[in-house]
């Protein structure tokens, strides 16, 4: 049985009010948990990155893995327009293996350069390279929750199914994947829009038959909202389609990406039924959807983490997603709604790591029991003159460091990078 | 005479709507200037970095040189406290020569890294190492406008000068820089709060005796902005204490941060006098200060440039900092102002070229006559399988690039880095 201790400064967030921070310290690990935190070492082998950072793993809610080619493109356009250009005939391309093979290893590699540990992935249509996709990211050791699209209307000619189609591929998806240690498969229609209602109710009976996990987009912006609104005159709201056809399973099943619009109502049944929220605040500016009221949310107790939207983000870094999080939540204190309070360093962290990681089970904490995942951060390139604490060398790692930063990367007790 | 052509692919903005495009083309140089640009090379002497983008070298019209250590740090805080906290405690450590010689040093080399050739710099109070980092500057070939800072009111007792030792002082600087060729002083009154009239008067005199040009902050946040009001009552508004103090130069020699909350009046006055904004992005998102309204400042003719605002910045690369004033205008059009149209990325790169470029005469554009100062992109790094226009390839670059990607650095048709 695995087991060993690794030394370095060690930070993270149990609570999303402050960083636990535990200096020269030892993280015990057995098996690809954690044990413990202590002083001294609590088994004979040691790893020391003595001087370094040592912090949970990332944990990346909502990315679209084949627009990693589109990655900082086409941002003058709004989401629908930029749909039609840039996403959808980039994504109609991952029919051809060998297109998919070269960007998807691209993807992959991007992903744990950036220290993203688990993440929360849509694929696109086609099964086959969905699937190849999930042997890339088993093989690199690499977490995720991986999603072949499902779309079946209102799309474009040369990128969309047949209803059956749709339902029988997702399901040989899913019965692929029986076998992968650490990618699951998970529902994932595109989005109201581009799924019947016959579709929904059918992904639906897989996701209950599989007891699967869901994933979509909800509320991103509102010329959206008024289509769907459109498309379903029998639906109280947005999140109500969702509801109604069988795609909001409760308890930490189901997570929607953006939620910028949300009314009262929604913020309810969110809450209720715990659906998570995937914050993607470089999507959100870069598609002009807007800022979403993230302080509102989690004071209404909804769970809420963050998502790097690839492509309409322009940013795998989680750091930098944290940074543009809380900058997004001042402009929102300043000109929306001052009673709302900017979001701290710390919360932003845990929806990074914590928030993000309930998604998975007992992922993106040092708590014991929690999975050994994390990285070793050497923030050398980025130190200055003036002696600095663990806490506030974490945050400038997070606003002005990089990928280049993240020296070593570990998912369950193993090194992966 | 120095005489030679450069090939690549040729991006520019003379006007702010669109791009110059000149892929494979020469841009020919003679004795530091832009002669051309041409489809056969003008002179023998040719540089080739064919399949490289060649853009002009960016400017950067507000940044502190001294608060280059405490990039990242303190935004959990507000301006007025974050001023406090952070950044008085951290100039006032420049009094100390050696200090101050390894810190510009690195604030020097990471300036020239991100490709940013002219700047309009902030020192400290002390005379004598924002003299060296003048002489730093003039050594690595950058091109620079650099102040000795004043401040004789609500100022910490450690960082604080008497009225004449500050006068005496920054006249005294202003004649030390006489012989150089690049760097060129500017006039510093930090802002309103911290400066007496007596002060501001005698400031602007120098500028007068001397034909200097003025920077300064101006309406960044609403605390300060309440502040300068309590302290001048005299006056109509903030700006209308520069203009009674005389420190409110016509004609492009005077360069104003921030800009976030200018009333109507304000606006006409900083247009009829021609006076340059430094729009600072990262600052006023991370300093809570609120979304400038760049579109609207346009629109009205004022001249608008882009700043770091190191350390209320967290980001000294141009590209990231177009991308987030593109963002910031984007979520002032969803919830603050639908009649004031998002800024497009061929304004913002204008802004952070040329339109700051202004302030130095003929910079930043590829205009016969201008500086022959430009960057050599590599972006192999962040190519993908696609084939992309030159146009796309400078979006991509901006947006997810960072200083890994500027291969070479020319000033004055001199090769610096």
């Amino acid at each position: 049985m695995q087991k060993f201790s690794v030394k370095g400064n060690i930070i993270f967030t149990k609570d999303m009010d402050k960083f636990e921070i535990h200096d020269d310290s030892y993280l015990n690990i057995e098996n690809g948990k954690i044990i413990s935190i202590s002083k001294e070492n609590l088994f004979k082998e040691v790893v020391s990155y003595e001087g370094n950072l040592i912090i949970p793993g990332f944990t990346d809610t909502h990315l679209h893995a084949p627009q990693i080619n589109n990655i900082g493109l086409g941002y003058d356009e709004e989401l629908l327009s930029w749909l039609e250009k840039y996403t959808f005939p980039e994504e109609a391309k991952y029919k051809n293996k060998d297109f998919a093979k070269k960007s998807y290893s691209n993807f992959v590699n991007r992903l744990l350069e950036n220290g993203t540990t688990s993440s929360v992935i849509f694929g696109t249509i086609h099964k086959d390279t969905t699937l190849l996709l999930a042997e890339m990211m088993e093989e690199k050791g690499l977490k995720a929750y991986i999603g072949k699209v499902n779309m079946n209307r209102n799309s474009p000619d040369f990128y969309i199914e047949e209803t059956e189609e749709s339902v029988e591929d997702t399901e040989e998806f899913i019965k692929a994947l029986a076998s992968f240690e650490n990618i699951k498969p998970i529902i994932t229609p595109r989005f109201v829009p581009s799924c019947t209602e016959v579709l929904m109710n059918k992904l639906g009976d897989l996701a209950e038959k599989y007891d699967l996990k869901i994933q979509s987009h909800l509320s991103e912006s509102r010329s959206e909202i008024d289509w769907v609104k459109d498309l379903h005159p029998e639906c109280k709201n947005y999140l109500d389609v969702y509801v109604k056809y069988s795609l909001a399973r409760n308890n930490l099943n189901t997570v929607m990406a953006h939620c910028v619009w949300l009314t009262d109502e929604e913020k309810e049944v969110m809450k209720d039924k715990e659906i998570l929220v995937s914050h993607c605040p470089y999507s959100n500016a870069n598609l002009t959807s807007g800022i979403a009221p993230v302080r509102e949310l989690i004071s209404k107790g909804i769970n809420v983490s963050l998502g790097s939207d690839v492509s309409g983000g322009s940013e795998m870094f989680m750091g930098r997603i944290i940074s543009l999080a809380q900058m997004l939540s001042k402009m929102h204190y300043v000109h929306i709604d001052e009673t709302q309070k900017p979001l701290t360093i710390s919360e932003l962290f845990y929806m990074a790591t914590k928030g993000g990681g309930k998604f998975f089970g007992n992922v993106g904490s040092f708590e014991e029991g929690y999975s050994a995942d994390f990285l070793v951060i050497n923030d050398k390139s980025i130190q200055d003159i003036n002696s600095r604490t663990s806490k506030e060398r974490l945050e400038r790692f997070l606003f002005t460091g990089d990928k280049s930063n993240i020296s070593k990367v570990y998912v369950n007790g193993r090194r992966i990078r």
